[in-house]
């Protein structure tokens, strides 16, 4: 089958271990058939988790490894430590041999992007990779980046996170030109900082190549949907994504509260429990699991740590679709697009200068 | 009454004009009868409307201005156009001459923040002053600061804050040593920006004076309520505040529609109509309504300029208790407690080395 699928999986990344791993992994093959696994890990683990899934079993491979980054090295510490040779390591090799499509982990965040820019090297033209996550908006959803990867951005950096959301909304939505907006605090050209109004202003004049630059947007804007990429720098966007994740589970608990106060509030909770469950459903912070290390030379995915297997389904869902829909082409046609504006004006210049 | 507390209000700020602003200040009146206001703004607009309101006439006093700041001038502007003379202007100036203990504003806060600055001046040993917000968390409220007086802070600015906030905690809240937390990404002591890192390490240094220091928290932990006082730089801050805000929008909407789906959860929407009240209270942003801010010789609380006369009264209640709890010598208290530390500190090492 030329539409079949492998993705590489570190099957010890997370907190819940490989069982979760391959009981999601097996619950994403019922969604996506097509998938094939190789599963990098420990491998008197492994082989009992996959006999319990004969399907899956028949699609999979096991590579052993004994050596497994923990949640708590430090970027330095896991690559001085499973360099060349750990179940994380491992699945990012197996992308860069080009026996994957795509790579995924649950483990340390730091250590993977570490390991990711390590194994794979950014791409050519881009200065700084960054992670990218699926925020679920009123509209549907919306890529926001950097979630994380680095503190701080200059202009440059804010413009390559901008050709990187483009082309991860192109191969996630049906869209040929996604909208872009800036994060920012207020809308009025005369606030914020330098590098995001710098940017802002690059952004508008390539309007076009790849994307439809909306402006700056605030806060508020990323439930809305108001774009299809929001980007900002790692540290604000870390913490926007875990204060909204903050506020959903409050919210919820409020509800949960209110609901229970008397035995008629109950009855009508029993009675709207269709309701309840799409409503839950909508704010399962497990469907929207997965975060894409956007800018190296393969797909990488970082599933949340703490997940279950429905949402390393979620996360595996993801990377499939990444895969499928030709993530890093995408990334390159973005960055030749906007290369080529600034071609087209430095031919015109010459030309000018030519005919002086 | 030595105990009446004196308001002076901007009666002309805000998007929906004095007449919320006077109705807010009756609803105000009866929650805290001890009040007296003084309303700045215009004369032939104002008196009818106080004349509907026979209590809240009798404790007010009308200052007649026709200058009145719009809410798209930019600070410098502002203080070109108000300065000396416009409702916001001299509801500040009633503070500076000690006829009011307080003042408050729905205009544009961008030029309210230049003229305090510029009308009460910073208070002594403040670097820079900051907007704080009341936080409704799990646990009860938090105060958030800076949520958008200015982008960007050093290590000083932020134990400013720190010593700010913790103030206002203490004049909000029964606590004797508020908690602080510094927003981070990640709890690790090795992630985050330079000043973030410095400034925890002071804090630690200081916990005890004025303050309980607790180390960095997420954006997570803001609705959670781990902390008294949320310490972070304006930028991260306001959009921090305002992703709140959209994301509480954003289940609100996915809650009602959830409801409205069948006539069987719209049934029982109505029986727990009482549950769905109280979440609605808790959830509603005009209960939250009123910024204060810190760091100038003077109270100074900015209501939300869109709010309706609820929203009005609640920032009124906000102005009041920061007046009738004397945050002013609360701040200039914790500034001596911080400071106490440091010349002991130069004490000792002075008698070290003239014991040396």
């Amino acid at each position: 089958m030329s539409d079949s699928i492998t993705i590489s999986v570190d099957a010890m990344g997370g907190d819940n271990g490989p069982k979760i791993v391959v009981e999601g992994a097996a619950l994403a093959l019922i969604e996506r058939p097509n998938a094939k696994y190789i599963f990098h890990g420990r491998e008197d683990e492994l082989k009992p988790l996959l006999a319990q899934h004969e399907k899956l079993q028949a699609v999979s491979e096991i590579r052993h490894c004994d050596n497994v980054i923990s949640m708590d090295d430090k970027p330095s510490q896991a690559l001085r430590k499973g360099r060349g040779d750990s179940s994380m390591w491992n699945a990012l090799q197996s992308v860069k041999d080009g026996e994957a499509q795509a790579a995924i982990s649950g483990g340390n965040t730091g250590a993977l992007m570490a390991m990711a820019t390590f194994c794979l090297r950014p791409m050519d033209g881009i200065s700084r990779p960054a992670l990218a996550a699926l925020w679920p908006t009123l509209r549907s959803e919306s890529v926001v980046l950097d979630v994380g990867a680095t503190v701080g951005a200059d202009e440059e950096q804010l413009i390559d996170f901008s050709i990187l959301g483009a082309a991860m909304a192109r191969a996630l939505f049906d869209v040929d030109l996604p909208t872009i907006g800036l994060l920012n605090v207020g809308v009025e050209e005369v606030k914020g900082l330098e590098a995001v109004k710098d940017a802002s202003k690059q952004l508008h004049a390539h309007s076009g190549q790849g994307f439809k630059y909306h402006g700056f947007v605030e806060g508020d804007d990323l439930g809305k949907g108001t774009v299809d990429v929001v980007v900002t720098e790692g540290f604000t966007g870390n913490i926007a994504l875990k204060t909204a994740e903050g506020t959903a589970r409050q919210v919820a608990t409020y509800l949960r509260t209110a609901l229970s106060q008397s035995w008629l509030s109950k009855l009508g909770a029993l009675l709207a429990m269709g309701a309840m469950r799409t409503l839950r459903s909508k704010m399962d912070p497990r469907t929207a699991n997965g975060a894409v290390f956007l800018g190296v030379n393969g797909i990488v995915i970082k599933s949340h740590g703490g997940t279950d297997e429905i949402g390393f389904k979620s996360a595996l869902g993801l990377t499939y679709e990444m895969a499928h829909n030709q993530l890093i082409n995408k990334i390159s046609e973005g960055l030749r697009e906007y290369a080529a504006h600034d071609e087209a004006n430095k031919d015109k210049n010459n030309n000018e200068v030519g005919s002086a």
